[in-house]
């Protein structure tokens, strides 16, 4: 299929003209586009106004030459139609008012039908697009079970998790009752963007380094496998995780077709142990975008090299874009990798 | 060496009649008894009156049976003498008035006289020592030089370490002033404990996980290591540090008699990178403890097969204990550590 494009020809471990590279949140606050628009919306009346969704996903495209964009939404999106009664305060992030701590409270959760509860994120897709050139595919997402899970049990973001592991040790019946729902959800929910139109979508289970080695086998992988199973298999997945370089392993072993691997693990080693014959995504510190031009492209040199030209990199940041990071300096980025990782025509 | 307290031989690596045990923030928020005398004081105020630190010191030596007390202060109070003006405030945590963000500022730190400056935190191990039995040594502690310049550097602390990483990857010349600086004062620091009477210590490096595997080789590891080489090698030192299950090895390069490790790996793994030539301290998931003590006594009994009788592990939490565990499974979690390791004499 030569007219794949790059992104996506990574995703399946097979060889590109250059790496392929895109941001997470790349369409974010340290961007002058992504601020103007959020003057005229909160977060969450952007999330759910399909027409400035669409407008801000499509801006680092244009911007920063980005190989892949990604759906503006949120992960949390899905617990609101599970009646958890989702809201962001300045500051604070997310707050949910209904927090999840019984097997029964887990075990009344209505079904959600995504078409109808989450049509305006079907609705951002199916407006993007149509706008992106043919090399550029659109990644959708959601939060992995986990994930949503701590925010569910917590009411809301949480250094500590401590209702969650409360729940977890404590009445492991609950936990795997609301495990299983959020299972059911998101996968519905993946498809249905799938269907929408999106080329790949990335599973964020981005708490899920809270927890210890044993705990992710036991109670979390077989979740993840299950969700996993019931994507759309011509759908490329990207399982992506932070603080699991102890357990990258079994992250892999959760499935997914791309593994996302966070700074704090060379690539090479991440690489070795996830195996080659997976694709693997990352794993800049988003911090070294603060720092000077020339940093950022030593930084990049060494991460092609760590990566050795093997067909199956997906460059990215082992985490969000930070705010304060200068727009200039992401444009730099991807050129660099542009630049750097270009395969010569002579051999 | 027969007198020898079980935590110390496990120090060295060397065979004992059960597995040591205590537990990082002990003497904390969970304990009533700790709560009372904070009714007293500011928690500034505490750390500084060496009667009552010495008091909170001892409080968990007796109500939980553990092996080893760990001195009551805090890991930031050698910023105070170095200028940078640190405070308390209740639910943000530390405030440093005056950040360190150029190398004129980092040079212009004063020389500090840890014994003069610091005195009181001294005088609590001097107070404390004569009260502790044999079986039960003290150990004293200090932040690391990365910790210590992330939170001088961002002014209190970060979830990013924006300002850490501007400077590292900016202007490194300022950033390994300061961290010079550092080493020379905690150094100072750590052989006036152990002057005092400690007789162990402990390197708090709580934030280095931040920081990628290249980024801690390159600009921290150096730094541990000369900070190790100026300790007094007669007092064993724990190397402590969280998130770095990716680079354990490296943790492990930069020095130390014990290596420290957090719950997102697993012990028998660690241990294997780091090498059973050093002792290793850890590793349960403090939210282990707020479930039931059925579990905690099951995770007790799996963290102790994965040590596999092996001399030199102290067992320890991952992190603090966390300010919502029930006292009762805390001492439930010592017992069990000592019960379930007890070495038989029939052999």
């Amino acid at each position: 299929m030569p007219s794949l494009a790059p992104f996506l020809l990574a995703c399946r471990c097979e060889p590109t003209p250059y790496t392929p590279v895109w941001l997470m949140r790349q369409a974010g606050r340290y961007l002058s586009e992504y601020r103007a628009v959020r003057e005229r919306f909160s977060f969450l009346e952007l999330c759910k106004t399909p027409s400035a969704a669409a407008e801000v996903t499509l801006q680092p495209v244009d911007i920063l030459g980005v190989d892949a964009a990604i759906l503006f939404a949120d992960i949390l999106l899905v617990l609101e139609p599970l009646g958890l009664g989702l809201s962001f305060t300045k500051g604070d992030g997310p707050h949910i008012a209904h927090p999840v701590r019984t097997a029964e409270q887990a075990e009344r959760l209505p079904r959600v039908d995504v078409e109808d509860a989450l049509s305006f994120v079907l609705e951002t897709i199916r407006l993007v697009k149509p706008q992106l050139p043919k090399r550029v595919p659109l990644i959708g997402f959601a939060g992995a079970p986990f994930t949503l899970a701590s925010y569910a049990i917590e009411g809301g973001g949480s250094r500590n998790c401590v209702h969650t592991k409360r729940l977890l040790y404590g009445h492991p019946q609950a936990f795997h009752a609301l495990m299983s729902r959020l299972v059911e959800v998101t996968a519905d929910y993946l498809n249905a963007q799938s269907r929408a139109g999106v080329d790949a979508v990335q599973v964020f289970d981005s708490w899920v380094g809270n927890l210890a080695p044993d705990d992710y086998r036991a109670s979390v992988l077989p979740h993840m496998r299950e969700l996993f199973n019931r994507l759309d298999p011509s759908v490329p997945a990207i399982h992506f995780s932070t603080g699991t370089s102890g357990f990258i392993e079994l992250i892999a072993a959760a499935g997914g077709d791309v593994v996302g691997l966070d700074w704090r693990i060379t690539l090479d080693e991440g690489w070795q142990r996830i195996g080659h014959h997976r694709a693997v995504q990352g794993n800049l510190d988003p911090g070294v975008l603060l720092g000077p031009r020339q940093v950022i492209r030593e930084r990049v040199r060494e991460l092609l090299e760590r990566a050795g030209g093997r067909p199956g990199h997906v460059f990215n940041l082992g985490h969000g874009v930070l705010p304060e990071t200068p727009r200039d300096n992401v444009r730099a980025l991807v050129d660099a990798v542009h630049e750097l990782s270009t395969r010569g025509t002579s051999g």
